[in-house]
This record gives structure tokens, sequence and C-alpha cells, in this order.
């Protein structure tokens, strides 16, 4: 058993995680920290009345109150590089889902893990397949020159192309043979029609109600075609990757960045 | 069995409409027309070795030698409108998939079939599946105004978007509510992405080698989406709707414009 | 405005229904029937404690007390046939989900409907797009009588086919030209690919963590495909159907069976 | 520039093999290699006037009148087996894409390739996308064990589930959980809805005129799919795998099976 503490817990994410751990067989929720929580335990909450797991306000009191292999982490930018550090000194492998971590910041975490000789994983997205999906398209590229994305999401969405498109392309263009997908004499005859240019690659950005969110990596070559395509159907496919997370840091004995380096 | 002539047979699309009509098991093919021809009988093509169908080079001797109950053309714009007149004018009932009719010129010839009592038809468009893809969509946007289309060409394509999915477009429009697809506030980080507007409605067109020609209409609605797909493979697909097309007209008294109007 | 009262409104369906009336914004909420509510007033409800909406146990008390023009019914289908015909006799236009009435029952009801000049709908399914899916597979299997059926779901679904599978092959059935699916010599290596045979259709079952629920019905023909494909990713799709059959059974002067007489 | 000789350029994928030569920028082609053939140049061919690629009825007279880098062979299996033993053995890389080897004869081969440390490939699957979507598969499967094959032929084809189907599947079983795939409790109202059952993996097998060559591995896990598919337009989509292999081989120093090897 993998004894884990949840950061955060009180945000959606954290919430999402903590049942996540409480479900999982080869976990042990031993502690939960929130500088918001009003409880003093779990079992103060009406789903979690048969639990016994202690409620923090202060990441001080936890590491002396209970001991931990894992620390997830879904707090906000500010609190989050203070508490992976934290978690390193106190040997405690972090597995971090939140979002804005500068290079520097990511680089100090590195060097102090190694010297801590304790495993983490810093991962801006965590939903396994859309990691697969990248490193798939990332080798299939270098086959296959020509490629258009689609990705497809609800109409809630202000930004188009998505970050996980941009990511995408990005990813392709550092293997990818230099060419502009599409006939050299193609003509829009109504702008836009041909999609987002990103060196060459085109993107195209669906947006309708009902839909979630979806994005489709096509590749075209001499009488044959190969598509990846990734569906993310609910907030709780990240789980799967939290849970991945946490049983490889353990193993580890320094922090990597992204999930696609556990895969 | 429907007696059957094919004017134009030395073209690319005459050419498989004669193989059609000497397959198909409901139709006798009893002459061809070209002023290319260099033939005065199909035997003398080596395929063809065994019929015995003559071969004319003008139009006014056919129809002193054969009897026919069709008159498939696929010659070009300038000669087809003259063909069309002369095959009402002589009861032979037309099946048109020349482009480039004027509204003009399909009104006179509506006009001469009503007098003939004679059917007819001119479509620009001889895919069924496309056709029913097109009548689907125009029934969809009553019920589901947030609509977009992906068209998918190979990338020696020029024109984007395709001509089908402005038609499609074009053919939604007049039914459907006023409305443009995506967020009010929606922004694109690189220009382009959300494709080409049209009334609101947005298309997608991706090039790739490989692929051949493909359309997607994409409704979404609360909780649900609808996608309505053709994919043409083969120019031979066009030749179901002109075999649907010649068993039609036999029976009508007056010439239409549009596969649509007899499905 | 449509005044409008739910019948079963502590059910799933019902309370879905409710609130779909409440922010409606051509429909008016006049009351609630549920006999195992414990409420006099919706207000008692933490999220609509701004609303004033009588609550009823008993219809009889509910029809004295407000003035309706139709009667959303999610109830169980013992008391859905009592309720639909009291709805009619007191000249309310019902609008039932409830499945499970026999042949006889809509014969009575409907005789009833047109007795009181009272319009109404009973609908197995009011999913718009499901309904449509279905329409346009029965209009294009006329034309492409070469069909297969995939239907994806979640892996807790116990029956394979779905219903609405086997409901959209027994609608192409009775208009299709009779043929057996496939190469007459083909051979299942390993028991089971080629799917279930319905009168020559094959419906192949995708079962898989993630999915919700979703149908593509594809045609085949030479040199071309037509797909149509439903994808239902929320119960919410269910409620665009209600609405519109609220807004239709109230010009109706007769009750009419399936959500495609409305369409 | 590679110097390339084919073998068996009178059959169709021979055919297409040296077609593919004449025309790639960097290969050279300096004979071809039949028993049927009547030609002595290339140049007799119509399509070729312009070449001058000396013909060869016998290997021994080709080998000591030209000189190559690589030997495509594409021959039937009983001449296969000889003709890249003798590639090997005057040091010419072979690219072999005639299938029914035997484990001893690969064995030997390599054994031989080694010793004479000359490259080569013998491939029994030479589409680059559909080597590729068996490498993802093969991945993919280890995070997400709930896994359903769908491949879709033409309806000429005979067996059921394909070739390529069952490779992958068997590929996936080597490296995945053991687990059937689906509802413990779930029931077949209509025999084979569920499909071809492989270790717990379901294959379904669509048949439809119209399509030519496609399969799609659909993967699921908790709220997210991913699904990897390869469409196969034309046969000449295992030429960019010929190709491909050409310019590998001669940089190897021992013979491989299977493209992905090389990939």
């Amino acid at each position: 058993m993998i004894k884990i503490v949840v950061a955060g817990f009180k945000g959606r994410m954290g919430a999402t995680a903590t049942k996540m751990v409480i479900e999982h067989e080869r976990f042990e929720l031993v502690g939960v920290l929130d500088p918001h929580a009003q409880e003093k335990n779990l079992s103060e909450i009406s789903d979690y009345q048969e639990l016994n797991v202690p409620v923090f306000k202060e990441k001080e009191t936890l590491v002396k109150s209970v001991v931990a292999d894992a620390w997830i982490d879904f707090t906000i930018p500010k609190v989050a590089y203070e508490n992976t550090y934290f978690a390193l000194e106190n040997k405690i492998a972090p597995v971090v889902g939140t979002t804005g971590f500068t290079e520097e910041q990511v680089a100090s975490l590195i060097k102090l893990s190694k010297a801590q000789k304790t495993g983490g994983l810093i991962a801006p997205n965590f939903a396994i397949g859309a990691v697969l999906m990248m490193e798939f398209a990332t080798k299939a590229v270098q086959y296959f020159p020509d490629v258009e994305i689609i990705e497809l999401h609800h109409d809630n969405k202000l930004d188009a192309p998505s970050g996980t498109a941009v990511k995408t392309a990005e990813m392709m263009e550092e293997v990818r043979a230099k060419k502009a997908q599409g006939n050299p004499d193609e003509k829009e005859t109504i702008k836009g029609a041909r999609g987002a240019d990103y060196e060459g690659m085109r993107i195209h950005s669906v947006r309708l109600p009902g839909l979630i969110a979806h994005q489709q990596v096509q590749f075209g070559g001499t009488g044959e075609g190969l598509t990846i395509r990734h569906d993310s159907y609910d907030r709780a496919s990240f789980m799967s990757g939290v849970a991945l997370g946490c049983e490889k840091v353990v193993e580890l004995k320094e922090l990597v960045y992204g999930l696609e380096n556990l895969l």
C-alpha cells in the first residue's frame, strides 16, 4: 500500500483526486491538506462518514502527524512550488497537477529531488490518452509529414486552437520535415477555410454544444491515411494518470516533468 | 429493358456511363454519339468486341437509325443544351450530367419537356450519397442550428471550401435559424483556426495526400451530436445516380433539375 | 407562454424535465405532481427558493388548483396510462416519456384524444438526434441496401445489440430490398466477427469504459459510402425533444406516437 | 543514388514497385527480372519508351551484367526464398514483400546476411501506416487494457476477421493485462453482436461495397477514449514502405524481419 496525502483537497481537482485515492485498492489516504478546510477529519463529510483521515490546514503540522510516500498536489501556482519543495525536503514524492511552474522552478526542484534521492512528477496534462496521442503523433509525423489537426470542443471554449492542439503541433514541428501542407496554388474562396497555419501544418477548431474535448491528428500519404484521436468525456480521465504517477514516483530517485516520461 | 444512347462516350464520364449501361441488366445500349469518334461500331474497341452497337458522329443521323427511351449526356456545356433540347424534341428522355446550364436554359427545357410530355433530369451531382447527405443536413439543421462542415480532399485540390460544402451550407442557410456558431467572445490565437464563416456556419477544409473526397456535416445540441458523412472513393459512384435517373425519367412527363427531386 | 405541469418530478427524468421547464423562456411551470413528494411548494427545494410552484400528491387536486396546457409525464408504466388518460379528459395535452404502453392502451388514448380534440405525444425516445438518425437511415437504405450498424456503449451495458440498434434495423427492414450483407462465401475464422445478423443486416456492439451511447449506421455503394452517426453524451439530450413536444402538442388535435411524427 | 533491381516486375506489385523506383529521385533502376518477360529492355513498354533498363529472365545473367545495391522482390513464395538467398550471396540487399517464408527460412537468411555483412528486409506488410497503427496499439494497450478492433473492408473479402486485425490482436495480447472486455453479465440477444473474442478483446468485421481496407483500434478508460485508425485506399500505399526499406537496408549489416524494426 502506498501512503498518500492530497494537498488542495477542497478544490475540484483535489476533491476528485481524494476520491480516487480512497477507492484505489493499492493506495491508503493518510491525510489531506487545505487552508480553507473547516473539518478536522474527513469523516465529517457525508460521503466519507466511515473514514478516519485527519484534515490539516498547515503542511508543517501534517508532516509531524503522518507518514506518507506520495503527495498529490492540486493547489494554486503560488502554493504549488512551495508545497513541492516542502514535500521533497521531507522525502515525500510529489505528484503535481498544478500548472504555471517556471523553467527555473522546475530545474531547482529536479536538483533538490536528486539531492534527496526522492522521485516526483510535475505534469501539465494527466490524461494518459492525450499524452499517448501526442507521443504517437510525434512518431508518425516522421514518416507522414502531411498532417492536419482537427480539435473539437464545446462552444463555451474561448480560445482557438486549443492548448493541446498547439502543444501537439509544437512537438511535431521539432521532428517533422519542413513542408507546407496543401497545394501550393490552393485558394480560399472563403477566408479561413484552410484553418490555422502552424509551421505549414493546418489546425481546425470545431465548436459545438454537446461536445466535450476531442482531438484528431490526421496524417496522409500515398494511398493511405493514419488518424490518432483522443476523446475526453469527463474530468475523471485525469485520475488514471494521477494514479499511475503515484505508483511510479515512489520507485524513482528524481523528479520528472511530463507524464510522457513515465509511459 | 430501357433503350439508352450515350452522348459524349469518348470522354471520361461518358465512357464510364457507357460501361454502366452495358453491364446493367435492365438497360440496352442502342447507340453512342461523339463527334470525336473514329469507330463505326463499339465492337472495334477491344473491351467490347462482342457487342454490336452503332457509333454516331451526328445526332441527326442517330435518331434516324435507332429508337431510344433515354439519352445520357456527358458532353461539354455548349453542346449539352443543344443535345438536351434535341432529345426532348425527339421524345427521348435526357439524363444530363454536364454542368453549366443557365437558369434560362433550364426553364426553357422544362417548358419544352412539358409540351412534349417527356421526362428528363439535369443533375450537377449524381452521387446519391452526396445528394442524400445534403437532404439530411437540410432537415437536421431545422432542429440543430449549431452546425459545422468538415470537408476533406486530396491535396491536389485548389479551391477551399469545396463546391459541395458551399452548396450544403447554402441549402442549410435557407431553413436554418440565424445564429453565429461558437462562443460570442471566442478568439483565434492563430488566424483561421475557426474556419470559413458562411452565414454563421463554419466550414473547415482538410487537404491531405491519400484522401479522395469526403464531407462531414456535424451538428451539436444539448448533450448530443449528429453527424452525416459522405465518402467518395471513386468516380464510379456517380453511376448509381445515372442509372437511377434512367429508370425514373422514362416514367416522368417533365424534366426535373437535381437528383434530389427523384429520391 | 405554455403552462406546464410535470408528473413524476421526484424521479431522475422528471427532475431534469422540471429544470428544463423552469429555464425555458416560452414555458411556465404551474405545478408538479408526485405521490412521494414531501414538499408543498418547490420553493422548499434549495435550488428553487425563489420560485412559487405548488406541489401536488394527487392529480385530482392538481387539476382543481391550476390551469395547464401541457402535462409532462415521467412516471412508472402503471401510473402513466392513468395519468395520460386523465390529462386528456381534462384537455391538458400529455407529453409522455414513460415506456411500456401496450398497443391497446395507445389506441384507446388516441381515440380519447380525438374525441377531446386535444393533442398529445407518447415517445419511447426523446433524443431528437437519435430520431433523425433512424429517419435518415430509413430513407438511405432505399438507395443503399448494403448497410451495417455499429453501436458503441459503456461497458456496464448488459444487452447487445442495443434497443436503438434493433429499432433502427426493424425500421430499415420494412423498406429495404432483401439482401444478405457481405460476400456469400465469407467465412468467420473466429466466431462472431461478422456481428449479429438481423434480416441480412449486420449489427456490431462495442463496449468500452468511457463511452456513453453512440450509434453509427454505415451504408456502402459502388465507390461511395454514407454514414449517419448519433452521439449521446448526457441524459439532458432528451430534454430538447421534450421541449419540442410541449410546443407541438398544444397545436395538435390528437395524440401521436413517436417523436418522428412531429419532425 | 541507390541502384536497384526489381524481381517479379511483370506481376501487379512488381510493376508498381518498378514504377516507384523509376519515379523516386534517389533511386536508379538498373535492371528488372522476370521469367515471364518477353521484352529485352523496358523501353519496349509504351510508358517507358525513353528509358534504357535491361530486362532479365535469369538471375545469374542479371548479376553478371549489372551492379546493384538493393533487390526488390515481389515474386511467388517458392522463388522468393531462392532469390533472397541469391541476392545476399551477391551482397545485394534484398527488400522482400513476398509472404509465406517459414521461420527456418527466415533464420537461415538472417544467418547468411550476417556472414555477408549485407542488410535486408522481409516484410509481410509494407504499409507504413498499418505498421505504425500496430506499434501504437501495442503501446496503448499497456495503459488501456479495454480495447476493441473494428476492421472494415469491401464485401468481396472472404475471411473475417482480417489478417491485420488478428495480427494486431496477437501483438497486443503479448503485453496486455489479461481481461475480458465488456460486462461479465452481458447477453447477446442476437448471436454475434459482441463480435469475435480474441483473448478477451473483441473484433468486429464490417463488409460493405465501396470500402477498401480500414482498421480502427479503439481503447477506453475512465472518462476518455483513444482511437488509432488506418485507411488504405490504394495498393500504392505499400510503395512508401518499399522505398523506405531500400533506403534503410543499404545501411544495415544484417537482414531484419518486419518493417516495424526499421521505424
